[in-house]
């Protein structure tokens, strides 16, 4: 067949790519090839555990790709020829393309050791609808589940089967808190309180070294010599860029994982695009290479790839990645966007902090209020906002997004302490204590009298 | 007695000049002279008649002033001699000051036959912590209200006292719709909708003419004849800048309202500073005059006035106000930033909307998801962001400051189509749907396809 952009890859990402570009040029016709039948919602997977009724309920509908004329294609492709700009697939099919997408994802990284492919209740987080039905009934079935690997998806998958009936849940972490990529300390401690009174076991600065159980899984085993019982468990230690197609190819991939991609999300091949968790990302600040595998990413870079097919229709706003993301635990919101405060240090960039302590309803009389606490990091000579973070209540899922703007304009802490705002009783923080304007307050007031 | 700097009004505009005046010029003695023994928080107000257990739980407790060392003064400023800096109390206490500002407020507005002083059980909304005591009473006490004026107070109050026991209560407003002002009429048509399946009575296009009743109201008279039983009459038909000091004084004020100040909130007189509802606005866009009274509003300006009291400390980041707000009837949030479509039309700007339709969670089948609806107004051919509302959950609360941000630093269609932010299955709406890119989107595409 002959289609001219072809995507490979069915996540967000990929069928993002697929409606802008249609949009954008609707004169072209789009295909995409994806390995899944059915392709998962990828941050919903921690809620197929209980919040969900069935896996099936975290399935990506394909209504976006057949509204917009998107040709789907269950397969894998096996092989690009770029100067004859053709992909095999797997099942032998050939498909004529002018452009092509890589939307390839990630493959979740754990040692062999640990992956234990002999023995049976070992998962990891996969993209795939019948493992993850597996995972379900097995996790189900378990008396005592153990997760390796304390990031924000280990955090939720824990709190989630907390939740199901009769269950001893534990999470084994290496570094010394929980999702401390993301957060700072005094932030991850809040989390990790939160669950240990929901009497999920935390064992952080602790490595996994080996399981015990002969076919099934029947205990973790720690450096310390603890043994943790689990009929199940789940690896959550993390993902590289899925490269191998683009490896194959030819393309430029960074030594340091993911495809080489300009502002527009063109590879080094410029009728190659690369978009997602397979696209090497660069920081915002100082555009060296960094981790972050996010949807609200892969979708931002999608749209930019979709627009930019054929001509550079839209100007990037910003040159590099953000993280920003929220996660829950229990009723707990964290939320973080940039660099946090160590992170910052660790980079070499000399900060200044501001926090601000409140609740997220005023007066604080008003029925169904939740502790607010906010913390930004600024550049202590330039001001510019660097990153933030944000522990409350369901609001702050949209108040980081806030922030991330702020981040994204390269405000400073003044132009913070003078911005406009709304703010409701039953909705947000008081006037008179909005958090944002707090913090850059805080800061302003620590760099100006020498602390 | 004597002070460095003298506020007068004990409002949020007030509170945070002496709170920020005292951070910047820690130097410096502060005073503040309001009439009130205890204030009350402003928004707070239409909760205490069902909400909050009390008028008490509304008041704003004096923390703020005491932990700044700011002296309170209960009193009323009669006369203020410039010449001199001397400012006279009723009471006959005399305070010199170097610098005053004037953080006087709003006066409810009502025709006189409306305020109708002869007969009781008729209210405005004013800040005062007896007056409301009573006014809390009078309508717990009555079984048909009828509220005059359908702006936000107006709904929040019918909204709050529908959900007592065994009211009924009507809304009577001339224009068109409620809310006519913040929301375009589908938005309008949401709250109104909502408020009709609460039972309560709507009447727009229609004017109060009088009442029946000798010594107690009984009923509310309409232009077209319409009787509206009621026991107790809540008038919530505007506010006028409270201008009587600083007329006395002989300052600059607006003809139209509103004491005149530059960008860093100093009235004709540079000693003399002016925030908050007293103080004129002047819209972001294109400078006139605009009337905005929002304690959001008052305390940006506040803080400007508190950090540029002496020297100029923090340049504004913005040169005009922007109205951003949010309400909630029922569990319907009304949220709303800059411009609607009408008002831009009205004032003469061409521009292009873009929608988004969908939900705040994701996947759809998330348990607490409820509807977003957003829309957003750009400037046509500059493509600058010139207004947005919102009809959704909770969220809307802080995702209209995304927005208000977003209009402060003037982006562009484009902008936003780019921007990077965070999503979370339980706080937000999907990465592939997020609501603001939607929107730019959507605007992108009409006015590139003729539409």
């Amino acid at each position: 067949m002959k289609t001219d952009v072809l995507i490979i890859g069915g996540g967000p990402g990929g069928v993002i790519t697929a409606v802008i570009g249609r949009a954008m040029y609707p004169d072209k016709n789009f295909t995409l090839v994806r390995q899944e039948p059915k392709a998962v919602v990828p941050c919903g997977i921690p809620y197929v555990f209980n919040r969900l009724q069935s896996v099936e309920e975290n399935i990506m509908g394909d209504a976006p790709l057949e509204a917009n004329h998107v040709s789907l294609v269950i397969g894998t492709v096996s092989k690009i020829d770029r100067s004859n700009k053709r992909a095999l697939l797997e099942d032998g099919e050939e498909i004529v393309y002018d452009k092509v997408v890589l939307a390839t994802g990630s493959i979740a990284t754990a040692p062999a050791a640990l992956k234990a492919p002999g023995m049976s209740g070992i998962f990891v987080v996969k993209k795939d609808l019948e493992y993850i039905r597996q995972m379900r009934e097995k996790i189900h079935a378990a008396k005592n589940v153990v997760i390796i690997g304390g990031g924000f998806i280990g955090v939720e998958i824990a709190d989630e089967i907390k939740h199901l009936p009769e269950k001893t849940v534990s999470i084994v972490e290496m570094a010394n808190h929980l999702m401390e990529q993301s957060f700072d300390e005094e932030f991850a401690i809040k989390a990790e309180d939160f669950l240990r009174q929901e009497n999920v076991n935390i064992f952080t600065q602790r490595q996994v070294v080996g399981y015990e159980g002969d076919g099934a899984v029947r205990a973790v085993i720690l450096d310390d010599g603890t043994k943790i019982d689990a009929d199940a468990v789940i690896l959550s230690i993390g993902s590289k860029p899925n490269t191998v197609l683009a490896e194959e190819m030819g393309l430029d991939v960074s030594p340091l994982g993911g495809i080489k991609v300009d502002e527009f999300m063109r590879t080094s091949d410029t009728d190659v695009f690369a978009v997602g968790d397979c696209a090497e990302k660069r920081c915002f600040f100082c555009r060296k290479h960094i981790n972050i595998m996010l949807a609200s990413t892969a979708t931002a870079e999608a749209r930019s790839a979709g627009a930019n097919l054929y001509h550079i229709k839209m100007i990037e706003m910003n040159k590099g990645t953000i993280g920003i993301y929220s996660t829950k635990v229990g009723d707990l919101v964290l939320a973080t966007a940039g660099h946090t405060e160590a992170n910052s240090i660790v980079e070499g960039y000399e900060v200044v902090t501001g926090v601000s302590k409140g609740i997220d309803r005023h007066p604080g009389t008003i029925p169904g209020k939740h502790a607010l606490y906010v913390k930004m990091i600024f550049s202590r000579y330039s001001g510019i906002l660097m990153g933030a973070q944000v522990c409350g209540g369901d609001s702050a899922g949209e108040l980081i997004n806030t922030i991330g703007l702020a981040i994204q304009s390269q405000l400073t802490m003044t132009d913070i302490a003078t911005i406009q705002y709304g703010t409701h009783p039953l909705l947000t923080a008081a006037p008179t204590t909005y958090p944002l304007i707090a913090c850059a307050q805080d800061a302003f007031h620590k760099l100006h009298s020498g602390k």
